[in-house]
């Protein structure tokens, strides 16, 4: 135990002086995971340590302060040590009677987050999951069992319509794996065009809603973006959700990244109208910088989650009958599952919603501070969000695509920092994630300095 | 840190001496919880001992060596060095190129596994899942798209047929969830009525496939169980395997639980046939001792997972563009997710495979010694397998359901052991996996004493 937490604290500590990320040698990685035949036995100290040193190795270190990636966390202390405790008491979160506090840890996270997002106390309910991805799944599925209350039992060939779902064309690409999950089919995502903000164009959206109910097709579902992985910008959430409610449709925001921005007050405002979803998919595992995965399912329709997923067995454990309680199982796409919830419980325990509140308010700065200085350089800004996410160009033709990627990739093989590279609109920008804690002033400096 | 591994290290040490079970007592849980109002912040070493402290008090302790339950195991030391390390380093396993090793480590072991079940090796491919529910649901996917490869663009309502496929009504329900959530709806799911020892019927089976097609139904897939929940039979994996081979259909193995028996020279052929199997679930987290959760789907198609799965992104990290490998996000129902396989990968070095095989042994030895202490004393054993689950009733008609629920639930009451109860025809039964390294001769006789 004492090698174990040994080699985890110096990791921790030493981390900024490593390469932020590996030479990719697929021989060398395989040959080493291949090495292992299982035939003999390694001491447990030795095994430990052979194989964490190759894995410090042979990754990208999204615990290092020139990470600037894919809203990787840098995890809290705390969700290293919950994760530890919850392998260790390995509790069962299928079953309430099982683990009592653990589930009512979860409910009350569920709850106060969902209350930050502003929606009614009373009715909110929710669920950890393994990601944003089965999040956004939950909210489909939800949102077809709302509209169609039959189609638990007889399945979408039931449907006298043709179900449809909008999602900007910057929306995250899990809603066409979810599409194609739930048996609708990657041709029932409409993905909406955008402005030249790269928002969801409202009159769009409302051109392809009348288009499709014109052609017997059957919109159920309102999907706007807070907070878009190229970009990072906020869809015009209020006007979407007046759209939805208007037209009788499920509204559900993906607020997987740009959710946290409800836990710093100065803003809260960019999310103005999520207060009125049906559904809300939030990643504590970005943001709120737990380790992976913590997705969080958040809902105002207290009975949804067991519409879709209730099951009566004659195996699950009997001891809370009676209980004015939930069954996980009963309430989840999983069944069985890891107490996800510790690791932000115990991180908000020791941050307090101040301490979270700070965090933002660092990301932000820091964000200004890298985009003031690209300006300052004459670097054009081609991004417009409140988030810490900064896109960029020369402002002329000559950065093409090509010319972008190689930069990405020479400033990824020096080790120096992680940043990687999108396509926004017609050019391809560097993209800059400010995500981590310990990402200070000189580091962006120092990143820069390596950049050009 | 010196805290937290302290805490970890006494519970393991003294966790046999705790009561298995907590007294239930919903506004007790309920009241500590919410007195989290996150709007001070604790001390780390603070939060961490009261928080851990209370939990250790407020659940069923799976690692306790008289838990007789439901396949959640007493995880290995290493399993539980391994989450350490994974939320320490943090990896993202959505992206090849962001952490090469955790990947191919991931590959290795699938791989491994598969080999042990008899896939061929050239072939063979599959993922880590959260749990077994999203292996089966993998599966469910992987047969659509295999049969109907229109499915993942035009969706189910593209068909001309109606799917259905079967399990046994002794099967897993997460089989009535993944329906569900793959919009096939629960009536496409047959439940293949049992013979007396509770192995799917095959006469049934037969008729039922014939059934259904008559009435203008696709038949796509078969599900043969290997361990079910309740019983812990194995269907007749072999002729289901025919069947289905014969039929054209898609044969998925559910051995969850039952698949550790690979693993066990002993054992392996009780399992013959499953090398026929399309795509087989396993829980790393039940029979292997691994801290939840730690599901695989394994398959024989190596192109399967990718034709459910692809899909291309402008914003995904590019680096291993060319090389020869796959991306995980591509490849499974989740996304950015975490790095499952560590805690595989590491109590397997350790243990080796001869470690496995052995500890399979003594479970089996200890299921030995409960059935027959019990026959001894006259108790009749109601369920036949080779795996270490015991069923028994007094063999009078006395023996009603709801004596039975109150003796288990006075025995859970005590705190002395957990078992469940379980439904075997129309009769009750206690139910007693034996699941765990830490459960010795002693336990059983002391866990018998306690029972009558």
């Amino acid at each position: 135990m004492e090698t174990r937490a040994t080699t985890i604290e110096a990791y921790l500590r030493t981390v900024d002086e490593l390469p932020v990320s590996p030479t990719l040698d697929v021989t060398k990685v395989r040959s080493f995971a291949e090495s292992f035949t299982f035939k003999q036995s390694f001491a447990p100290e030795e095994a430990f340590r052979l194989i964490a040193s190759e894995l410090i190795q042979s990754q990208v270190h999204t615990p290092h302060p020139q990470y600037f990636g894919l809203f990787n966390p840098a995890p809290t202390a705390m969700s290293i040590a919950a994760d530890a405790l919850v392998a260790t008491l390995n509790p069962q979160l299928a079953a309430w009677s099982h683990s009592p506090l653990a589930a009512e840890m979860e409910r009350h996270l569920v709850i106060s987050i969902a209350d930050k997002f502003g929606l009614p106390r009373s009715q909110a309910d929710g669920v950890f999951t393994s990601g944003g991805a089965e999040a956004n799944q939950t909210a489909l599925l939800a949102a077809l069992a709302q509209r169609w209350p039959d189609v638990a039992l007889c399945g979408l060939r039931g449907l006298k319509e043709e179900p449809v779902f909008y999602v900007s064309a910057e929306g995250h690409h899990s809603f066409l794996k979810v599409a194609r999950a739930a048996g609708l089919g990657a041709s029932s995502l409409r993905e909406i065009e955008v402005t030249d903000d790269l928002r969801v164009d409202l009159d769009s959206l409302r051109a392809a809603i009348q288009r499709d109910h014109t052609n017997g097709y059957a919109p159920f579902l309102l999907v706007p973006t807070a907070g878009t992985t190229g970009a990072g910008v906020i869809d015009p959430i209020r006007h979407i959700g007046s759209l939805a409610r208007e037209q009788g449709l499920w509204f559900h925001v993906d607020a997987a990244w740009g959710g946290a921005a409800a836990l710093g007050p100065e803003l809260h405002s960019i999310l103005d109208g999520i207060e009125l979803a049906d559904s809300i998919t939030f990643d504590a595992h970005k943001w709120l910088s737990v380790s992976m995965g913590a997705g969080m399912f958040l809902t105002r329709h207290p009975d949804i989650l067991s519409r879709c997923f209730a099951t009566q067995t004659a195996y699950m454990p009997k001891e809370s009958e009676g209980m004015q309680v939930v069954d996980p199982f009963a309430h989840s796409l999983q069944w069985s599952r890891r107490f996800i919830g510790l690791k932000l419980f115990l991180s908000l325990a020791v941050a307090g919603w101040d301490g979270y509140a700070a965090a933002i308010r660092h990301q932000r700065e820091m964000g200004k501070l890298l985009r003031d200085r690209l300006i300052k350089d004459k670097w054009k800004i081609v991004n417009r969000t409140p988030l810490p996410l900064v896109c960029f160009t020369d402002g002329e033709t000559k950065w093409d695509t090509n010319i972008c990627q190689r930069i990405a990739n020479a400033v990824v093989a020096s080790g120096h920092a992680w940043i990687s590279t999108i396509q926004l609109g017609k050019r391809s920008s560097p993209h800059f994630v400010l995500a981590s804690p310990t990402t200070k002033r000189n580091r962006i400096t120092s990143m820069l300095c390596s950049l050009f």
